[in-house]
């Protein structure tokens, strides 16, 4: 493979070769309009700054300007990249106003996240995001304070640090709208791990959607799982050989939807023709390869991230607005296993 | 929230309060054992540093030592999390060295690509990593010729590059030992999308592995998909309806061994006790949630990103190495989908 030039060309080798100051060269490669420099000149500058492959220098640029131009990413979602889309949210946003996300991996383990975090601030980050793969309250590792801060899909429990979560209450109305729209009214619902945000807020706006349609959730109708496809498969067999069995099920998220698709097929009932199903997150590897195609409320990750890169540029920018917890719509990704009510 | 101070503490700062020159503070504050400075003098600088907040300069450090520290990735995993653990691998392996991944996304768009290089060159990474989400021949942007530069899950046509691909013929063969050795010997194939080096190296090894057990792949047992999970339900529906059907399917991709699943089901067919499955991939959202389990062979994501940054550091540290072109191990993941034949 070619290797690198002995040295890259410095300012200084451009003022060189196109026979000028090295402060014009720096006003000029910088961009800086408020120097009256002749338009001959500047053009002579460009053209050696081009020929000689110069290439502004961003240690030296953060260096001169305290600004470096990076944010730090302090998350666990490069080790359990369900709430990828976080990433690539933030990713894009800072992208596009020119700056660079550094990304550490952390552990739950408070030593290495502050460890993490140091060697974030070694780089001189103008700010930090802290994301994590899901909905929770988090403990702030200490040395995050000493910068601007942005918690995504998290928050602290004193709320001194803004944060960007999704409104769960809000998916769960969503959820709720879907099969009522459709016709059903005796609903069924698989619960996520007990205390979490997302179980209590998707169940409590599921509830209150269905209450104030006059169809209140029944306590039998509401089993408890775990998140998995496995606890999916359980909760629906449950709910299809009581009595009365629901018409439709909101399935607390995707992977347990999955399991209940089995169940459900196992009884040879069919979705949506027999039986409504509505997920939550929108995990496309999932709800997408379902057969029928998983209808389920999406967790809002990208913007999350992006909302996250937003508000942090504005607090690195000065800002200091009060008005800093931010809960995203979850909005429906209809497929096609909610069909009409025949009961 | 807290603000952060108003400037940072300077080698200088810590000088004068140390009562020292700014030289012995360089020394110690950089471990430079070269110097024979007092050790109650260490002692007075180390404590001032401390109680003044003194912070190494990434920036600072980088100027002087021509080392930033920083590895360059391009990649459109960001974009397309399916290949996310190359992140993670790459990351870990990265961060366990003391260096940071500067992540860009990247498009198909040539343009944009050699843009976000350009951006990671400003930054002063050291090497180059350019990954891709799917194992492919890459076009590779001409600026990351202008340092070392690492390819994982690709490859450039005419190998200039290093790079850092999943065996696949190997784990073609991975994947026929483990029918052959439950006693499979009729055995059906559902393919990858045709050229691909996936598929052409499943393909090629999983044959030859079978044919060498005499056991050959009879051509009416190949069936091409495209990757989908709704090509897998097609695929085992076709091998399943035709005459002397596969008591065992291997398909070419997790999603497509989704589907076949529903093929499967649906014909009242049991897994593993009356046909058995195996993937490729091991997607966890896919293979986990499966019931039974997939059994799966499993791309080396996470290895690859992590041999790719050890290529990488090798490279930046001077080895000029030839045999650069490296291909690994796609190991096999236990599940519950391959039973023993019984007929």
């Amino acid at each position: 493979m070619e290797s690198s030039p002995a040295r890259a060309a410095t300012m200084a080798d451009v003022a060189r070769t196109a026979g000028v100051s090295r402060t014009a060269v720096s006003f000029v490669l910088n961009g800086r309009s408020d120097a009256s420099i002749p338009e001959a000149t500047r053009a002579r500058i460009l053209a050696a700054a081009e020929q000689m492959g110069y290439r502004r220098n961003a240690a030296a640029r953060a260096l001169a300007s305290q600004r470096s131009g990076l944010f730090g990413l302090v998350t666990e979602i490069v080790t359990s990249p369900f709430a990828a889309d976080i990433i690539k949210g933030a990713q894009w946003s800072a992208w596009q106003d020119e700056r660079f996300l550094l990304i550490a991996p952390s552990e739950t383990n408070q030593v290495m996240e502050e460890a993490a975090i140091e060697k974030l601030l070694e780089q001189r980050i103008e700010g930090l995001i802290i994301a994590a793969s899901w909905h929770q309250q988090i403990r702030v590792p200490a040395n995050a304070y000493q910068m601007p801060c942005v918690l995504v899909h998290c928050f602290d429990e004193e709320g001194r640090l803004p944060s960007i979560v999704p409104d769960e209450e809000a998916g769960g109305r969503v959820a709720a709208r879907t099969l009522l729209a459709a016709g059903h009214r005796n609903i069924g619902h698989i619960t996520l791990p007990t205390g979490t945000p997302a179980q209590v807020g998707r169940l409590r706006g599921f509830g209150a959607e269905l209450s104030t349609a006059g169809a209140p959730l029944a306590d039998r109708l509401i089993v408890a799982g775990d998140g998995t496809a496995e606890s999916g498969y359980r909760g629906a067999s449950e709910l299809l050989d009581g009595p009365n069995p629901p018409t439709a099920i909101f399935c607390g998220n995707d992977r347990m939807a999955m399991g209940a698709y089995d169940a459900i097929k196992e009884r040879g009932l069919r979705i949506p023709q027999e039986i409504s199903i509505v997920g939550f997150d929108d995990q496309q590897a999932l709800a997408d390869c379902l057969r029928p195609g998983l209808t389920t409320v999406a967790l809002p990750y990208e913007e999350m991230g992006a909302a996250g890169v937003r508000k942090l540029t504005e607090l690195t920018t000065g800002s200091r607005e009060t008005s800093s917890h931010l809960a995203l719509d979850c909005p429906l990704r209809q497929r096609s296993s909610v069909g009409i009510a025949l009961r």
